[in-house]
């Protein structure tokens, strides 16, 4: 039996992939290493495809070598929301069509339990604090369209064949190895000028952020204690968010002291951003997990 | 100035394009004809193109000879969701992929307008009464995931350049010509065999039904009532629906006088059949538009 992680080595992928490994668990994993690095998951205990999950035959190849698929967790998606505004193919090809993918290969190896890295940006902008039952949905970005997408896809699935297929919406998710994201931007243009720092928006942007061991610990909980259903959690903090205020400060601070920060003046800091969004997690803590960073802490952590 | 109807030879595109050529208004059509008819909307006043919108060579060549698109009606679709169930390529293309042209169609050509024919099926299964911010969304067929993918790459177009995005959740739509539905199924088993009707599930499915007529008419008072932004609107009637029992014993009675309806024992006619929903109207009724037929007296007139 094995367990089958879809972007497995990039950023949330290749960490839960090490947990995975460390809980004595049999990993395969499939990426295509467009931002992923083989290197976050070398170990004897993984097996590892470089492909894109679409190409169902070298993937189906590679799958009748690695035994019989015990769950899938699919976390591969483009993570480039602003690419994917001015051209929906990015989102479409590296999100939705991978979902659709993961769903097809799963109803051929029969394959009934799934676990899907979805977003809060499926939301789109509402002020207040958001539910997992929150509507409507109108995502303000093609990403957020098309994790949308997957999610409807999925929840179709379950309805046709799926036992268990678990929805997770992430909100910002900070740590290493970052392969994006606002503080390795933030970091990224400090090491270009450490004299100052140009920030997209007027830094008023407020959203909740985990770090991505609390992250890995809350999903490998949620698979521990659902049953065969459709489900679907917020995850996040228990607070309402960290501003890009003070995430430029705390950047700054560690990285080039003293450096003039400067901000623009909208509250977004691209088309399709969220400016500010506040989660409920009670449903994940009646569950019975509890975050122990606040948003602040695990931006600091990162 | 012309209006854009794409799908404008199906059923309810054929008759919002009639209504729109009554009105005097410049209509011009593209359509593939997968089950739409030429002969519906054959006018001097309707220009024609038969194409799948996302043959843009073709698409751009036609829409150089129309001249200004004032505004685009999105009703092309898939519309046999049992189909879409087993192969999900179908709504793919012909509902996402056909959203996605429109779009990238009306970017390119700078229109600002949309209208958009969405779905009950993107509320999936629900109980409780359905208004336009129900959450959450999890659709059980490939279908309503689809045209909730559409309504994200909607919601995400109108935060980048549309001005105007108004989106119709349909319930179940009847009236002449119909291409597909409850009733043209029932006739069409009548006509082959006038003993006897096979009714899928067990009839006591309860959905909310509307006559084309009406629709239409509901369609044009949103367009002319609703203000520069992204809106969404359940399209029904005011009762809570009619059962698929009552629709199969009127058929009967018109169709094949006598004939012994014999019925299934799930409440589901197929996999992915929401097997009952009620709809809330009443954003469309502070609008100023109220339905007024109900579901039974639809099905009758159809």
């Amino acid at each position: 039996m094995t367990v089958l992680v879809v972007g497995g080595a990039g950023f949330i992928g290749s960490m839960l992939v090490q947990k995975l490994v460390s809980d004595g668990r049999s990993v395969s994993v499939i990426d295509k290493l467009s931002l992923g690095k083989i290197e976050y998951i070398s170990s004897p205990q993984v097996r590892f495809l470089e492909e894109d999950i679409a190409n169902t035959a070298r993937v189906v190849d590679f799958l009748g070598d690695v035994g019989t698929i015990e769950e899938v967790w699919h976390l591969a998606a483009n993570s480039d929301i602003p690419a994917g505004i001015s051209n929906v193919e990015v989102d479409l090809n590296d999100t939705l069509l991978s979902t659709i993918a993961v769903i097809r290969l799963m109803e051929k190896v029969e394959c009934k339990k799934l676990y899907f890295a979805s977003s809060s940006a499926v939301y789109g902008a509402h002020s207040a604090r958001l539910y997992e039952s929150t509507g409507p949905l109108f995502p303000i970005s093609n990403y957020g369209a098309m994790k949308l997408a997957s999610e409807g896809v999925i929840s179709a699935a379950h309805e046709s064949f799926l036992d268990t297929a678990v929805i997770f919406r992430f909100p910002n998710v900070v740590g290493v190895p970052a392969t994006h994201g606002v503080i390795l931007d933030f970091i990224t243009r400090l090491q270009e000028d450490s004299t100052q720092l140009q920030v997209l928006g007027n830094g008023s942007q407020q959203k909740p952020y985990i770090h991505i061991t609390e992250l890995i610990d809350a999903m490998l909980f949620i698979e521990k204690h659902s049953s065969k259903s459709l489900h679907c959690f917020n995850i996040g903090p228990s607070d309402d968010g960290v501003t890009v205020r003070e995430i430029a400060e705390l950047t700054v601070d560690r990285v080039a002291p003293g450096a003039d920060i400067f901000y623009q003046k909208s509250d977004k800091g691209w088309v399709g951003d969220v400016p500010r969004f506040r989660y409920s997690v009670e449903k994940l803590k009646k569950l019975g997990w509890t975050p122990t960073l606040t948003s602040k802490q695990a931006v600091a952590k990162a």
